[in-house]
């Protein structure tokens, strides 16, 4: 990762850990440890103090760490990651109260809490801060942690990054149709699709969604046995992960004609879709573009969707913003948003259209525009 | 899931607990829930109240936990997880204390323990056993929480999957032969072995690891855009992870005729796979399993892995037991592991060789044995 990057994204960071007098950071959510060391493995944590960012890392990742942060000081640990932190903490002198970001799980705070204490610097305790709460779907959260309020505006490379994905997604998708056809499963489907995205060197956002008929009604629907049967409705959620940043689509359509009430439903959700979009400028209330999606299909005697109309992505598939009735706040330049609203009915259909948008100085752009809406099969 | 076994499984935890004396237990790691409940959706918990089990969950999964946990009482939570918590406590009159997982997030113990205060169940604290500590790579854990220990033994419905999970993985394997040919990428061939593990209803066990050449010599290297030359080594570590049960298998080969320096790695982390299974059977010291591979090894001039021998998997990929120098216990007959000793050259190449094995009453059984080491290639 580039070291201009990775220091202007730091400098954002420190400017809030200032507001808040914390001196030692550390950083155990992945996204997070990621966007600030550029490390793209697993099982590492990350300590800010003061200008100087250190990635705590094990033998696994020591070489790879080595290529991708530059600009990290990088700490191979034998032990508990614990110990690691205790050792730093005791090297860094003027340390006197470590933060941990609240993701961290309560074993591992105790374990923290006891061996900071442990090497005789009985001053250092523990102060919780960031805030980022829980992580159980993107309904569940509100409140925003320090690193996360700083990555919800993305900069330019990783816009660059995400408009990759999204082309490598709508590619992937394309390379996929040939094999929609009557007697694939759901779960074939979804693994050619997958397949496609490796190939393009790529890989899951999240686990692909492919949903047949009425399977379609369930959002987390898991693909299964299902035969695709003529006349079917697809439903396809996915998405391409490309250095580590996401894209998420959600395209539906019918093969072999569709049937009036499917064409009413579809034209709805597509107008829905197009109401929230039309709405997005930064210092737009976040309200008001889910606000707008849901208006349109409160005006017909369809059922109104149960989830949020979109939510932020980036390094993680769900990031802040979270565009939904009670979301707080107003849209900035630079945040990259899914507009994604539905229709659902169970045991009959579910239509869900989802594109990817950056927020623009003056208004938005359609990341995912090259990927055609409907019409996708011949 | 059948009663039946819901049934024996909670009555193994309910000894456990009341040894603690716990009566009431939050039950927050998803592959604890689906043990006790049935349930293979995301983003819930579940509470063990007595011979009650209930599955706190969301609109989004009611539809499918109606149909996975018939021996359950789903809770439809609307608001957030410490409120629908808090509202069966106060219901529960009996409840004086909440014990939770302390796999927990800090964050939502932190909101668990507002939530049960405010009820105005004042003598209602927050006990943390269980004791399930940080799940970051299987060398970090060391103690095992209350229902992982249960599940480390497998019954005969788990150890029937499982074995259906490395027969679809076997197959998945020999389907993607055809594929391993100059000029394919890392990626893509991880993409086509997750392809042929789709197509045969399964999904991964965690993402496929695909390295050539000296790629191999990391452990948990990321498939790239390395293409496969003439004369390459490949090492492919994956799983298949069939109705919630994983499998875990390691192979490597060359195309196009090893080198005697190959050959002789190759050997040797095969003779210490060997020297390690030879010693399973009930009641082994876990670390005399994992010196007998490391001690072949040791013989010669070649180096000995940083990793673990083996690991304890079924719902997850890594679980209890963990064979590992520093091992605690004996195993058990019932448990399923790994065996997957390695040799690591950096520059020059890796070996690693794995595969699964049942504990026996009487000895052990290799899960994986239809799938055949070495001559992968013709």
């Amino acid at each position: 990762m580039d070291r201009d990057i990775i220091r202007k994204r730091i400098s954002a960071i420190r400017r809030e850990l200032d507001k808040k007098k914390i001196r030692f950071l550390i950083v155990t959510s992945p996204a997070n440890v990621t966007y600030i060391t550029g490390f793209l493995g697993a099982d590492s944590w990350a300590a800010v103090a003061g200008g100087r960012v250190y990635l705590l890392t094990d033998s696994r990742y020591t070489e790879q760490a080595q290529k991708e942060c530059p600009s990290c000081k990088i700490i191979d640990r034998a032990g508990p990651m614990a110990g690691a932190v205790a050792r730093l903490v005791e090297k860094l002198t003027s340390v006197r109260t470590v933060a941990v970001e609240d993701t961290v799980s309560l074993a591992d705070f105790e374990q923290l809490k006891k061996a900071v204490k442990a090497v005789g610097c009985a001053t250092h305790t523990i102060l919780v801060k960031g805030v980022p709460p829980s992580n159980r779907g993107q309904d569940a959260r509100d409140t925003m942690g320090i690193i996360e309020t700083v990555r919800s505006v993305k900069d330019e490379s990783e816009i660059a990054t995400i408009r990759s994905a999204a082309a490598i997604s709508t590619k992937a998708l394309a390379q996929t149709l040939p094999y929609i056809k009557p007697g694939v499963t759901e779960s074939e489907l979804a693994g050619m699709l997958d397949f496609q995205i490796r190939k393009l060197g790529a890989r899951n956002s999240f686990e692909t969604i492919v949903a047949f008929g009425p399977n379609g009604s369930r959002p987390h629907h898991q693909p299964g046995t299902r035969k695709l049967r003529k006349k079917d409705a697809v439903l396809i959620d996915f998405g391409a992960k490309y250095k580590g940043y996401c894209s998420d689509i959600t395209r539906c359509f019918v093969i072999g004609g569709m049937t009036a009430f499917y064409k009413k439903v579809y034209d709805v959700v597509e107008q829905a879709q197009a109401a929230a979009i039309k709405t997005i400028r930064p210092g737009v209330k976040i309200t008001q573009v889910d606000a707008a999606a849901r208006e349109v299909i409160d005006k017909t005697d369809l059922p109104v969707y149960g989830h949020g109309t979109g939510h932020g992505f980036g390094l993680e598939i769900h990031e802040s913003p979270f565009l939904k009735p009670d979301g707080k706040g107003k849209l900035k330049a630079g945040q990259v948003i899914t507009i994604e609203p539905g229709i659902y009915i169970p045991g009959k259909l579910g239509v869900r259209i989802e594109d990817d948008v950056l927020v623009t100085e003056t208004g938005h752009k359609i990341l995912t525009r090259h990927c055609p809406h409907s019409s996708l099969l011949p």
